[in-house]
């Protein structure tokens, strides 16, 4: 999980002060903070350090990533005009830091890397509200205020997350993971409608690199039949739905990904112990399911009950065969 | 919808400077603040002016509703220790302005009034957090560690519930309505474990007094099969989840109340217009939906919108007999 860093003592001091996309554009820096959790933990895939604005910033959009806010946007998107200050992302010279990143890491690491992007959603939910938020109105003002405009930002916005995936994988990377953090926030209706297309687009345009395609939602449990038809061979789920119910929702073809609460990992090891139980009856132990947390590592989280739930996994029973 | 009056002038001129708190402790102003939606938009119930907080401030928590924050605690609880800082709510001493406001609305007004309070996981939220949080670890972690002590403090904060809900009803209240804000960021399984058993022994507490009982929640769409199940005759859903899927999950007993997305509202009146048909059109004109936003009105709503959402519910041709 993204963030699995964050809580390490090794990656404070490797971080010190430099801000999250300062550390992006450092390719040794940025490899060393991918590693560090694959390390420490020994999980079986790492996931690229690096930030969902990094392509929007690489443009030339002015953002910046504020300790414990999160992305703030200088001029936050308005209307049409906001259009032209998307142009198409050339990674080779827009983002070679990332590229660098990724060639280190495949050489480095002994699992597979991870490539990520923002979905289109998430990433057009930042730019309109400018900052966090907790009612979303701006940006579901504008859907449904000015469609046209805002199925065109996202269309942008999808070539820009495909770019930038499509770069990763080429570059080494193994699997490459969409975040729409936000897409929960929306009705069933609203995001078929106006989140779906571009998420597809993406996705499907990942199709023939023949990687493994993540696609990852927080709260968004309503949406996850449509998050598997978006194109994706693993759906996220988190803890507020059950794994039975999420399979069922996918369908049988798509895996799940999840779903412990990263909160559970704050409590004493008996009950996180539990909380894993719980996770690995759920899946069944059968293939099709990813353990994982269901959102990012909480920073005050320690280090020892992640090393002690990565454990506990690897020594779970192994999956019998799909009946 | 609570906070259906705070978009409104007439609101704002009668609250002046008041803090929420002391407003609650003026029957005359809590009466009329909880008839002027009735009075603006001519819907076909009021729900009581007040805060989820007011029994717990009236018991002696220390407690600030701040302006844009939402409910702050002095000294937030910890542990086993802080179960004494409960006492029993005596609504006639201790709640006597609520008592009274009830009494002049049930004079004054010509629609059912609903009574309303803060479910005890939500009041646990508030009270152990100290403040707004996006992660809820405080409360999950006291979950987990501290099982017995989490049980109590729910067990004691359904006493809290339900001595005010009857008072409330007792006084003249039509229905009852118990918000559960924050159990959607639960799963399915610590909610069953941990948070159904007190907020059915509120619902169940009512049950004698033969009015509707309303269950309140928002992202809460995993939960609402338990919510039903918990005793209510209604169960709120928000946009998030279809009513088709919340009719299926509560079952053929309980009605529905929903799901039209507050941040709707803000958009022009033939896109609202839209989203309202397509409320009434999943709802099937059945009975057994009553009409409502998803959570609260947005402080920047167009109370002309509102008026029209009314007007247009209202005309929808009647429901057909059931089936």
């Amino acid at each position: 999980m993204r963030q699995a860093g964050r809580s390490l003592p090794e990656y404070r001091r490797a971080r010190r002060n430099e801000s999250i996309l300062d550390a992006v554009r450092v390719p040794a820096l940025a490899a060393e903070l991918t590693m560090q959790p694959v390390r420490r933990y020994g999980v079986d895939a790492a996931i690229l350090f690096s930030d969902i604005v990094v392509p929007l910033v690489a443009i030339g959009v002015d953002i910046d990533v504020v300790a414990g806010r999160g992305p703030v946007v200088e001029a936050p998107f308005r209307g049409p005009d906001d259009l032209a200050r998307l142009r198409p992302l050339e990674p080779d010279s827009d983002t070679p830091y990332v590229i660098e990143t990724v060639e280190i890491l495949v050489k480095e690491l002994s699992v597979p890397l991870i490539g990520f992007a923002g979905a289109p959603f998430t990433l057009a939910s930042y730019l309109i509200e400018g900052g966090p938020s907790r009612s979303f109105s701006k940006v579901k003002k504008l859907m449904l205020e000015e469609p046209g405009t805002f199925d065109r930002l996202l269309d942008r916005l999808a070539d820009l997350s495909l770019a930038s995936l499509r770069s990763q994988v080429r570059s080494g990377a193994a699997a490459a993971q969409l975040f729409d953090s936000w897409a929960g926030i929306l009705s069933p209706h609203h995001y078929e409608r106006h989140v779906l297309p571009a998420s597809a687009k993406v996705l499907s345009g990942l199709a023939d690199l023949g990687v493994p395609r993540i696609h990852f939602g927080v709260g968004s449990g309503e949406l996850l039949g449509m998050m598997a038809a978006a194109g994706a061979d693993v759906v996220g789920v988190d803890w507020r739905t059950s794994l039975a119910d999420a399979r069922e929702r996918v369908g049988p073809a798509v895996a799940v990904q999840g779903n412990l609460d990263p909160a559970a990992c704050l409590a004493p090891w008996t009950a996180v112990q539990a909380e894993v139980s719980r996770v690995l009856d759920d899946a069944g132990h059968l293939p099709g399911h990813v353990f994982n947390l269901g959102h990012g590592v909480l920073p005050e989280t320690d280090p020892g009950i992640l090393a002690e739930v990565v454990r506990m996994v690897h020594e779970a029973p192994p999956a019998p065969p799909r009946p």
